[in-house]
């Protein structure tokens, strides 16, 4: 049964195809195609016109509107579809999966992902991965094979993962230059959705409280300069996706909304009543932390 | 009576005193020198130290530590600590101020300050103004001459303000590359609420949700990628600024908090009882507003 649930190849041997050329799977793609990682690189897409414009930038070797085609003679297949998307292409996509087949993931929740990559036959070697890096523009345009530079890549392999699938998974984001990581897809996604798609409903939440403000006074347009550029940016971000991230991990960010509730109504208590000393208390700790990280880069 | 409640003056032929080389003071200071705006720029600041500095780095022609000495000949002072501590200097530099006098500050809420400049003697020439510019990094160490190009610069004059005095800090703020922008003060506080105040108190909660998430699971710091970041950008501002901003427009920071508390409980709902397309519904319209922002910068 070795022959048939590990696989038998190396990266460098492997075909591999991307279902979904947006900008995390035409990233993928390019980056796996223009630092040589392994043999060929397929793609499928929905729309037609983006099979020539991904041949045409270099993304892929070739691509399919056809999915059974597309992902039927395949080493490694890899997911990168908004995420229910990809939870409905789980179980179709395995009647073509050739024995060994490695199912790799780059969904952004992972506890729903995992759980039906669980129902997999046997012949399939499935693992959850989440590269964590992404701009607000989306699509094949927006693709750059430099995306993944430094970025940490989530994998959440499922008890039956054979080592030798995982260890393939962590040389794929090693070689597109991000740092593998693997942890529980529970945890996963508790902790992206503090980092993540609570700052997105924070940006979300700002943009809602400009509208009701601007919507009566147009002058806070004019006024709106570099700080609430970036505390709103994650606004923009595609509302499809968002809505899938969002209400595949609904759980945890309950959690993470009514922490940020809680925090925000004790700095607005610690305002209303003009008490300095517990304010400067408060705000100092999280100055710090804040003022430690990303160090090097742009802060 | 005219030629002591109205500027006699020119900015070209004018003595110009900051008080305060920080990040906003000493940034004017040098815009003004660089572009020579004016005949003299002198600086007063609490650091001895930073008299040396200041002067190496031509921010200034003079510099002293003596508040007196510093603003008793000029023909514009500018004020720029704190918001609280430009509350204490008002009436204090009132009495060595030469009549005519154009007193300006670049506090960043206004109707405390307007309020406490309309107690000054008649001699005086009082004007509000908040250039709308800023970076998390303070002090003299890096202010920037460039730093005002192409920022709103709000104004806001007393009823008891000379039309001369205005038009005078209007040049001023064109001459250092803003936009000069006239508003009442209370509107420009409720404004700022929404697009500074708020995008802060956002951040330092983000900040405080993260801490007590990473407290017990410190995987969540190597997950925080450039949506995190961004998003929590502000909270890294210097706590004593921020505490006098917020302390001094605690009314319209309390309604901004309230506003998105709300919006951020409207989400929350939305999610808990997966309502895809009420959620989809209320997300787009921030989106579409957001896309379409600051367009042709650094989105």
């Amino acid at each position: 049964m070795a022959a048939e649930t590990e696989p038998p190849f190396a990266l460098r041997g492997a075909d591999v195809t991307i279902v979904g050329l947006g900008l995390i799977g035409g990233s993928l793609a390019w980056a796996l195609r223009e630092r040589q990682l392994c043999r060929h690189v397929n793609g499928v897409t929905r729309r037609p016109e983006s099979i020539g414009e991904a041949l045409e930038r270099g993304v892929v070797d070739w691509a399919t509107t056809d999915l059974a085609a597309g992902v039927g003679g395949a080493d490694i297949v890899v997911l990168a579809a908004p995420v229910r998307t990809i939870l409905r292409q789980i179980p179709l996509v395995a009647t073509w999966l050739k024995p060994g087949c490695v199912l790799l993931d780059v969904g952004s929740t992972k506890e729903a992902v995992v759980a039906a990559m669980a129902l997999l036959p046997s012949h399939v070697q499935p693992i959850g991965g989440h590269p964590m890096c992404g701009k607000e523009k989306n699509g094949l345009a927006a693709a750059d094979p430099a995306l993944f530079e430094g970025a940490p890549f989530v994998l959440t392999p499922l008890t039956r993962t054979a080592p030798e699938a995982v260890a393939l998974a962590e040389e794929m984001a090693r070689g597109i230059g991000a740092h593998p990581m693997i942890l529980e897809p529970g945890r996963h996604d508790r902790l992206v959705a503090a980092v993540s798609h609570l700052p997105y409903l924070l940006s979300a939440a700002l943009m809602s409280v400009a509208l009701q403000v601007g919507g009566t006074d147009e002058a806070l347009w004019a006024l709106a300069a570099s700080g609430f550029r970036d505390t709103s940016r994650l606004a923009a971000s595609d509302v499809q996706m968002m809505a899938d991230i969002l209400l595949t991990n609904r759980q945890a960010v309950g959690e993470m909304a009514q922490r940020c509730s809680a925090a925000l109504e004790r700095l607005a208590a610690l305002i209303a009543r003009d008490d300095e000393v517990a304010l400067k208390a408060t705000l100092s700790p999280l100055q710090a932390q804040r003022g430690g990280m990303f160090q090097g880069g742009r802060s």
